[in-house]
């Protein structure tokens, strides 16, 4: 087994790279040829799946471009869950795409339910679910998720506990929206949410420390909110954090000053608009705009 | 519009029952004819989706011979998802079933993430998703969703705006996992994290009131912890509550007392495992088993 920590570290430092490109397929804005191309195949493969089938190309495309220059992938749960169970499958197909090229793939999927449910939608994304006549189902192949911390730590640990399959996890401690504060930040108890939220990921990432240094588990916190994200760097040394809030979302390189931690860097910088759609701003083709992108991210981040 | 508490309230009123049926297929707890059945058709349907077909033919049997006398039907979305593409399709049969019998369906999904995520999965759970050539998609067509509040009133605002459109929102204020006090009773500034939430679920449910007087913005409180469940209805007197933790969870009809709001009493108890696996306890047919307990329940807990 191989720890997801020390796969995430080695790709940081194979690709000389701490950018996550973020999947959020979005109709309404991908290119006119790719929806003509697609809206041409309604007839053949049915409106659900054609859409489908046109977020599989274009994530796919992206992820094929940026691959000598991501850290790792994160698609976007929701946006696929939208369209269904054709929605549902090209999600797997971007997962597995970008496995092909060894990027660790964090799904980003926000779950978090009492504990036998929890069980269940860790084998919806890791795989594990009992069929009636063959083995285990392989469920979407993601290398890591995001969950919810507010059901507490019974909740989480049947995800943690998949750790020790070689998976990895990362809770949200703080989050990039507008609105996040209002519960997040509440002082509870002499500590802010976030930070209580961050000793249990502490205490839940005991158990699995790969051989870089880093746990199994991890934090969301945001570049959105420097203060919360060194709070949250403080609380967990050794915890890589998935920063959200680069890019589309307002935050520059400044906000990650002081993040690193260990030879790896010990966090990845997600955006997801300002690469995925850098054609609309910067024109071209979507693949070389979306690599030029997340170089252009990586080189302003620095951090090698 | 009809508003989602009002058909809420009118099920409750003419089924005398508050009894929510709790949908959480698994397959290692169904009969055994049912799933040779379904194992004599791995070849023609394929494995995944045979255990998808099994669910839904197990899921139907059980909202038919239950519809008489349960207020409500909750699936659980995780225990679908687990079986991908095929899962997903079961469990729009089944919210589709339920929707026949004119029972609400309350999508158990705990979803919750930045605004336009969420947007997403509102349409994912209610409809709307854009398509190439046609219509937005109809989604699973559920009546009312349940959500996580961790990320803040932005990221539930696209689910509650569907309110206007006839849908309902169950917002996590306090659940009934063992572990669920360790955040969520925390004392956040003089006030338990839970009744911060509940204050936020008053404020968001203030513009969705139908004509029986209740909000369609509800509020999830357990029945394993009965203090805490009495301060969520005495915040929200208006509001919804969906009772989670009655039966194999442990709680007896004692927790609910003093809970009745209005003329339709204002709340909805969950049941899942004590009744559509009542038949391993109680021997005899799933579905009638299912109903006898739907019965004894609904009788338990009285209120009319």
């Amino acid at each position: 087994m191989t720890h997801f920590s020390d796969r995430l570290a080695e790709s940081i430092l194979r690709r000389h790279s701490t950018v996550c490109v973020g999947i959020d397929p979005d109709l309404a804005l991908l290119p006119d040829d790719l929806r003509a191309a697609y809206a041409a195949r309604v007839a053949e493969l049915g409106d659900v799946a054609a859409v489908a089938a046109c977020f599989a190309e274009y994530a796919s495309g992206i992820i094929d471009a940026v691959a000598d220059v991501a850290a790792a992938i994160k698609p976007q749960a929701a946006f696929f869950e939208q369209y269904g169970a054709a929605g549902w499958d090209a999600l797997r197909r971007v997962v597995a795409c970008a496995r092909e090229h060894e990027l660790p793939v964090i799904v980003d999927a926000k779950r978090g339910d009492i504990g036998s449910t929890s069980a269940a939608y860790a084998a919806a994304l890791f795989g594990g679910a009992p069929t009636l006549a063959g083995e285990p189902l392989a469920g979407l192949g993601a290398d890591a998720v995001t969950v919810n911390p507010y059901l507490g730590d019974d909740a989480l640990s049947p995800f943690v506990e998949r750790c020790a399959q070689g998976k990895g996890v990362f809770v949200l401690a703080r989050t990039s929206n507008p609105g996040a504060a209002a519960l997040q930040e509440a002082d509870c108890e002499g500590r802010p949410l976030y930070l209580r939220v961050a000793d249990m990921i502490a205490r839940l990432g005991e158990g699995s420390v790969g051989s870089h240094g880093y746990s199994d588990v991890g934090a969301v916190a945001p570049a959105t909110a420097p203060t919360s994200l060194a709070a949250v760097r403080a609380a967990l040394p050794h915890a890589f954090l998935l920063v959200p809030g680069f890019g589309a979302q307002g935050a520059g390189p400044k906000a990650l000053a002081g993040l690193a931690s260990g030879e790896a860097l010990g966090y990845v910088v997600n955006a997801s608009r300002s690469i995925i759609y850098a054609w609309r701003e910067h024109g071209g083709d979507y693949r070389s705009a979306a690599a030029a992108a997340t170089v252009e991210m990586r080189d302003s981040i620095g951090g090698f």
